[in-house]
């Protein structure tokens, strides 16, 4: 998605959410959380829950607003149950297809605390808004969400890219070939004016799977159907 | 992909997580987790993580065992952070097409606990291993793997269903097609001992999109290509 990715929490109130948050950015090899504003104690339980991840709960940063947290970034992505008028919120599993995804730059996803989620001044902080759908209760734990958002990113971000291939006929190839096929018919006398014709057509050829051999096979088909027409 | 889902956690030590399991069965539209052998104590944690899900936490089950547990059970999908030649685990997203996608039943899905996971003999009683890929430290919190498994389950078995109308062409209407391909070429003294031609074609007509209209299309296109050879 980004050149690179953070975390922040919004006045988290369980140090117990913030160590396993901190945990799962250990789990997918992300920089410890931006706490903004977190309710005083936090440490004690949070080091419980990180357990194992000490050395990056210590890395955590503090700030005092969702501002301060957020100034450097290119994209702040916001998380919440709520969805409003006010609130244009986008299914979880459309993050991919957003705005962020097609530029780089640092992303922030934000969340908001345990009680009340993200708030609509938080809100007018973030460049998008997703929530995940659930059949039952509407509203995750905190680090649930955060745990459901990184596995969605990470599902598709290290999911192999498919291979477009020198061999892969282009879109542009492949329209040639249907004005040619049209043409050969023609001079043969086919009647083109089925209106399911050039519909059938495009189908026929605009499987992606087309490789250029299989052009060249087919225009070779097209040779020869001219050449016993006019011989 | 069951007719119905279940969770179990063997032996956990954290009332905390059992509460945030039981949570997510809330989230998901589940029943209670089935409780083997939780570590004695785990009620006054679990109603403080549970929270708004108390009622839900009161309908857990306890048993002795993972026989016992899973006694009823069609399939038990067990989820480790561990490999090897004695654990055959399939990556988390091939759990769709696993043996246990493709029938009905009972599931169960088996976490172990939080210092050990699922241990040999655990493991024995599952009829599917699964891990997740993770990027950084190899191993979730318990709660987390119990959300991540859940919300890959959920994210496809909620996804549209792929339409298979009427209308679309079978694989053997296309296989059809093929061969009357080849014939009428041939008839027109068209070499067909290419080495690609077979794999072109193929790779043209093997498009599901294609619909009966067009292949109806085609075979008047043949038809006429016949017709004008023959007089």
């Amino acid at each position: 998605m980004s050149d690179s990715l953070e975390l922040a929490l919004v006045r988290p109130q369980s140090g117990e959410n913030i160590g396993l948050v901190v945990r799962l950015c250990a789990n997918y090899g992300l920089a410890a959380p931006l706490l903004v504003a977190p309710e005083p104690g936090w440490e004690r339980a949070a080091a419980r829950t990180a357990s194992m991840c000490r050395e990056l709960l210590a890395q955590t940063l503090l700030f005092e607003s969702i501002e301060q947290a957020c100034e450097e970034a290119q994209h702040v992505l916001g998380f919440t149950a709520r969805a409003g008028k006010e609130r244009r919120t986008m299914a979880l599993e459309s993050i991919h297809s957003g705005a962020s995804a097609q530029r780089g730059g640092r992303t922030i996803l934000v969340f908001g605390n345990e009680r009340t989620g993200l708030e609509d001044e938080d809100c007018g902080h973030c460049t998008e808004l997703y929530r995940a759908a659930l059949p039952g209760l509407p509203s995750f734990n905190l680090s649930h969400a955060v745990a459901t958002v990184l596995y969605e990113l990470h599902r598709v971000s290290a999911a192999p890219a498919p291979k477009i291939e020198e061999r892969t006929s282009t879109h542009e190839e492949r329209q040639l070939l249907i004005e040619r096929v049209r043409n050969t018919l023609s001079q043969m006398e086919y009647r083109t004016a089925d209106p399911h014709f050039d519909g059938a057509l495009r189908r026929l050829l605009r499987a992606q799977a087309l490789q250029r051999r299989d052009l060249r096979i087919l225009h070779k088909i097209l040779t020869h159907l001219e050449y016993r027409e006019h011989h």
